[in-house]
């Protein structure tokens, strides 16, 4: 059976988490600029986040457990947001994104050399996967990386 | 310097190109399901993709150079859309976002055990950041796998 036959799809229930924009740029800006007040995820923001937009998505991401909320007293802009175990685990997502982006998009030059210290060497299993979508005629045609 | 405080961020510039749900949705099923015909991807969806929202995913991934398109004659229905190089590079984003699907998510046993026959050896460099988040306070006061 294909992996999408049915309900219960892995990758459909963690995109019903994290398959939007803001959600993987707000954990973005804990893992790799360490932030974790409400405040510091709004102000530094490049994108712009609005503030009922990140406290939606923080409140989504808490519900979901991938983040603990610690509240500081009352005042919403000193609640301060980490990474569960689950939300950890989130990590090669978001790398996996970032080496995409840093090899197929204009990503800035310094922050593409970041993204790709993180670079790492194919799995087999991952690497069977990508030549039999090949064989398939996936990507046919187009130069293939590596002498020969 | 951090990963985000400039533009150019390709966390941010990959997820202009598949930050949404249904993009994501439908390179999952090109890639573990074989589907490439317009009519294949949009009857199968399991998640009921709409026709118009199917064609502006496909079109936008067309756009940037992650699928290509082959015609048959005008017929839309009979489109055929396949991986780029490009886009076969986002196979390791849908790896990761099954991966952790399989784990935290309620997935259906058999889904989440095909996922799981993709599972990896963690690449030192993740290991160091997610240790380095660790040691930052995330995933606190939890159960960390393995024995001791």
């Amino acid at each position: 059976m294909s992996l999408t036959d049915r309900s219960g799809c892995p990758i459909s229930l963690a995109l019903e988490v994290v398959g939007d924009r803001w959600s993987l740029l707000v954990l973005r800006d804990i893992v790799f600029a360490g932030r974790v007040h409400f405040r510091e995820l709004l102000r530094d923001s490049e994108e712009g986040i609005s503030s009922s937009v990140l406290a939606d998505r923080l409140t989504r991401l808490v519900e979901h457990g991938v983040l603990t909320r610690t509240a500081d007293g009352s005042h919403r802009q000193k609640a301060a947001y980490r990474l569960t175990r689950t939300g950890l685990d989130l990590v090669p997502v978001l790398i996996t994104l970032g080496l995409w982006g840093a090899e197929h998009r204009p990503a800035d030059q310094e922050l593409a050399a970041a993204a790709q210290e993180l670079t790492y060497e194919t799995p087999p299993s991952w690497q069977a996967l990508m030549d039999a979508l090949r064989e398939e005629g996936h990507a046919a045609g187009e130069p293939v990386a590596g002498p020969g």
